[in-house]
């Protein structure tokens, strides 16, 4: 073993956030912190100084900033990321001399001990000091030096020795030829806002017709927009709008043979005539329709959302040109994709293992790349976990190095740690298990783990009551009351979340088969006709929980949090707060749909800076009314059919002019 | 980016144990496994092969063993480490195509379907293997191909499928093409039992003399040896044996001078005229000598532990020769060793950030290298956090790489950050915070963060209830039943344990002042007389509790250690068992040394394989004393000046001839 540099003494470990031991980036959106910590120590007592060190992948040289001791060898510091794209971090750390020095001069001194010595040491570092500083710093640091060796005034060295700016240049030429630097430099992709915060609407263009029975196309869903902007969503989401394939094209309800006037499911793309993945199903309009419904979303502040299948029907263009991209079987026939016994003889999987896999990829970049240049930043990728996880490493990378905005949602409903390596390798957001968490400790657990784990650094939850593939059984049998109940979860739990509509506020509720969770008549397979009109649509509802989200920054991000006690097995209660900033929402709902539920909540005061016997407003946004309410306890009554969940923000008095609406 | 192999699809991460992303070892001694796990999964359902690679470093081919899956993605698997030195261990995954097309196959056959496809593609499978395959697997793989495709009895190709032997041979020709390897070769140092299980005497060979007031010699040891082996003990260890500095020398009880007679600290190495670090102080007696001693204690079981300090007396040869290893002040004077306040004049430290650290470096590990070669197999290292880490990484590997049998302990009591870095970089032992930890809350809290903590893969603790600097408190007040708690603690709660004696037998338990934990007229700085044949000396004691832990395989390793719930404060309780065997024991402690406690133990019976209604003994060990019981409370009685501890054997009824001694 050959003699390292010995007389290197700092160590740095234990840094965190890091991922994948700092393969895979951590994410944040632009304004947000990064707060770093690591174990930072040395042999013997000296004090140390630790730098956090930053910068975006473009620039040459680090921006420093300075990190402080927390307790047990351990540092923090922070930096703030402002500008998109990938930024980077390490840590530099070294012994610091000088400040050791001024640290043992004042023992000494308290011990009543000879400082002759002592001080011309300090002079001495002071003298060297000025050896590195330039022509500025250099001669005041040597006029320093004198003043330690008793120059000019003899007696008050040591006072001088103290002196803030003395300390002050010392700290601008520190000696750093034996610093230690992390030797890894890890990466922080940074986003739009929007990557952490928004709602979205999944609709299907088929169904937008205003006329039953006939194909809906762009120019009606344009039509669609203004009442999707006007319940404050932020985003609608389109199932793949390619053509159709027509070889074993499903029926309706899943039907192994479609009917003649069947539209097929829209996840089995292509055919010879009308083109893949780069194409428009003509019965939705031509690529100019496309443009002009994605400039009306723009116009009215929604982002489109378009849905990435990778993944073919037998009459795709590509299984013509490219079939050494598929898997054949033994009787000359290409495999269709299964999960055996189960059987998708519509859609046919890519073989990734293909020894042609490099123009595979060129050519699935190149569709991701063809939406984005039609104005289409966020996709939302069909199951992403039934292809490798490097592909996608490199797809997103190569996407986003060119349009930083784009934004990734990956849906993929599995185990999870797959889920959890998706993300890793840099999926924006990711669908959750959301749909299946309907009780208190599910819902307590798994939150706390998204919102807690050290996977929150990476896996952004996106969180959907209702899919076109999953109308949960709660949904099925809990009535209007689940609906509102789920929506209130999920707006308020997740600052990202979705719907699928009009099914959900129209609470479509019919499942194909008793214990299925498909949906019986589902558009994955045929028009549907929805009447938007129907008094009992919970348009309403959802435009006022989204203006909600929107007025209250507290529930536009999901690490602050906490699970409330409430003695109720039925009633789950939280609050998310402001990083900085006082808002300060508390939540409580019913999670049974079908009984009148009460419970005493404890408010942790402290938290909300609300001191025990000081009144505070519980303002309930739902309802608009306010109690003022004093000490910890508050009795609720939740009721399906009248108030099934509180939404309060808490308003404290006046102290600062932030809080200027406490009587608003 | 460039693309990387787009083929590999399997992901293997979060492999334990893994020291400091792989830098740092873990540690076994020779007889042990290693139990590794990881997350390995690929995207799809596909199955996996997945299995666990180790070697000797100086081995070129790996072993290979399976691993198994556990829940949830996370895979197990396990080597035993067979020799002394470094051994190596890896991952090694892939996607195995002919379990997932066998498991396919079974669930299409009980859906009904057609299998003539399928099996076709399976004999495929089968064909590529024979290509693969050798001389003798290959045609057989042939032969198993031809029945798949119906050769011979179409009829039953579905049950050839299955067949075990086809498993057997597919298994051995896997398709190893897109096999992903973990990215780190992870280490593990491999000791001797020592380095595990022990029990350490300490004592200064200058009070070793029979006669009062003589100094003790290496002959007087060499007297001593058969009294400690007889007590039990596997390792006596002697604070420095090197000439002491007259500059600046200690006197009785640490005054700032000695008297004409005084002899000084032993940590005051080096003289003019008798040498350093590799010499013997003379009123020890000549290295001839020293080497007598170490065989006698050879021929007794015994091994020879010696103080490694590295600093010098200022009368050390090195301060003359090598001015450039030690730190100058400004008035011309070497630096002597300081805690600001607190000044050690009798001792310089080595500057280990001079520009010759590597003759520093080089010199100081010759010191090892000649006790090594002098049959000092055992270094208690002194001071070692005032020393870099990088040295002593670089000092230890250099000598265990010739001598793999060497045991350095690190004599490190700070800050716990400082102490896990020095057995990361390769301290097989540490001192730890045991002498202070004295409460049921405190063992309980420590002892469970060193036996269940990631640490203990690395840190192995060392507990000693005194030692030559450290009288506690504990110690102090307690009278006898002090001792003899924290006797039974330190030899039951640490399979490596030791006691500065006869100090400790004989109960000394004088402070220097009030508050202080030294000792008055501590051996540091003068002779002293020791009364071994006293009637209250605990020799007799200290001879049982080895003699059980030699017995008890329970007791020679900790990571088995599991505290028990009794319901009282004073009294603590907690069982130990073979990892791989029936030794099993229970360990009631009265942590109160002045009253009488009681409690009710609640033992695990399920954990000792003991069912409720069986009756099982509690043999106490300690007085020989049989309790047959049933169910798992325990009414227990213990007084300080009767039984103040109980150390039970659980002793099942027989059920295999291992269990022949539950009437024994």
């Amino acid at each position: 073993m050959p003699i390292p540099d010995g007389r290197q003494r700092v160590v740095i470990s234990g840094v965190r956030p890091e991922v994948g031991h700092g393969r895979f980036p951590v994410k944040r959106v632009v304004g947000e912190k990064v707060t770093v910590e690591a174990d930072i120590f040395a042999d013997g007592h000296d004090l140390l100084s630790c730098r956090l060190l930053h910068r975006q992948e473009s620039e040459n040289t680090w921006h420093e900033t300075l990190m402080a001791p927390l307790v047990n060898d351990r540092w923090r510091g922070e930096f703030r990321v402002v500008a998109l794209g990938t930024c980077l971090y390490t840590i530099k750390a070294w012994i610091d001399p000088f400040a050791t020095w001024r640290h043992d001069l004042q023992l000494r001194k308290q011990a009543g001990q000879d400082l002759a010595v002592p001080l011309f040491t300090g002079s001495d570092l002071v003298e060297a000091a000025a050896g590195r500083a330039g022509d500025f710093d250099g001669p005041r640091l040597r006029e320093w030096a004198g003043r330690l060796r008793g120059e000019g005034d003899q007696g008050r060295a040591y006072e001088l020795a103290l002196d803030p700016e003395l300390s002050l240049l010392m700290g601008r030429s520190p000696d750093e030829e034996l610093a230690a630097v992390y030797g890894r430099e890890l990466p922080v992709t940074v986003d739009r806002e929007r990557a952490r915060f928004g709602a979205w609407y999944e609709l299907f263009p088929r169904s937008c017709s205003p006329e039953p029975g006939r194909h809906g196309t762009f120019k009606d869903c344009e039509e669609r927009l203004p009442y999707i902007a006007d319940m404050g969503f932020d985003v609608v989401y389109l199932p793949p709008i390619h053509p159709i394939g027509r070889s074993f094209r499903k029926g309706r309800n899943n039907a192994p043979e479609a009917g003649p006037d069947d539209p097929g499911s829209p996840w089995a793309i292509g055919t010879a005539e009308e083109g893949g993945h780069k194409s428009i199903h003509p019965e939705l309009g031509t690529i100019e329709d496309f443009r002009s419904f994605v400039k009306r979303a723009a116009d009215l502040g929604l982002d489109v959302a378009l849905d990435v299948a990778f993944q073919c029907s037998q009459d795709h263009p590509w299984v013509i040109e490219h079939p050494e991209w598929f898997r054949w079987r033994p009787d000359g026939t290409v495999q269709f994709a299964e999960n055996p016994p189960k059987k998708y003889e519509d859609i046919y999987p890519f073989d990734f293992e293909t020894g042609q896999w490099e123009p595979l990829w060129e050519e699935l970049k190149s569709v991701v790349l063809f939406w984005v240049g039609e104005g289409v930043h966020i996709l939302r990728v069909d199951n992403p976990h039934t292809k490798p996880f490097r592909f996608w490493e490199w797809l997103i990378r190569e996407v986003k190095k060119e349009h930083p905005l784009t934004i990734f949602l990956s849906e993929a409903f599995t185990r999870p740690k797959v889920m959890q390596e998706l993300a890793r390798v840099g999926f924006t957001q990711s669908y959750t298990y959301f749909a299946w968490r309907n009780t208190k400790w599910d819902l307590t657990q798994y939150f706390t783990e998204l919102s807690r784990g050290e996977g929150r650094e990476y896996f952004r939850p996106s969180l959907w009551p209702n899919t076109p593939d999953i109308l949960s059984e709660y949904l099925q049998y809990g009535g209007r009351p689940a609906f509102v109940i789920r929506l209130v979860l999920a707006a308020t739990l997740g600052a990202s979340y979705g719907i699928y509509g009009p099914a959900f506020e129209l609470q479509e509720n019919r499942a194909l088969t008793p214990g299925s969770e498909e949906y019986l008549d589902s558009e994955k397979y045929q028009l549907r006709h929805w009447d938007l009109e129907r008094p009992d649509s919970l348009r309403e509802l959802i435009r006022l929980v989204n203006t909600i989200r929107r007025e209250n920054p507290a529930l536009q991000s999901d690490w602050s949090l906490r699970f409330l006690p409430i003695d109720n097995e039925q009633i789950i209660a939280y609050s998310k707060h402001e990083e900085e900033g006082e808002n300060a929402v508390v939540v409580v709902v019913d999670l049974d749909p079908y009984h009148v539920q009460t419970g005493w909540l404890d408010l942790p005061l402290d938290h909300f800076g609300i001191s025990p016997a000081e009144p505070y407003q519980l303002h309930d946004l739902l309802t608009g009314a306010r109690y003022v309410a004093y000490g910890p306890r508050t009795f609720v009554r939740l009721d399906p059919h009248g108030a099934v969940a509180h939404l309060f923000r808490i308003r404290r008095r006046a102290r600062t002019e932030r809080d200027f609406d406490y009587y608003l």
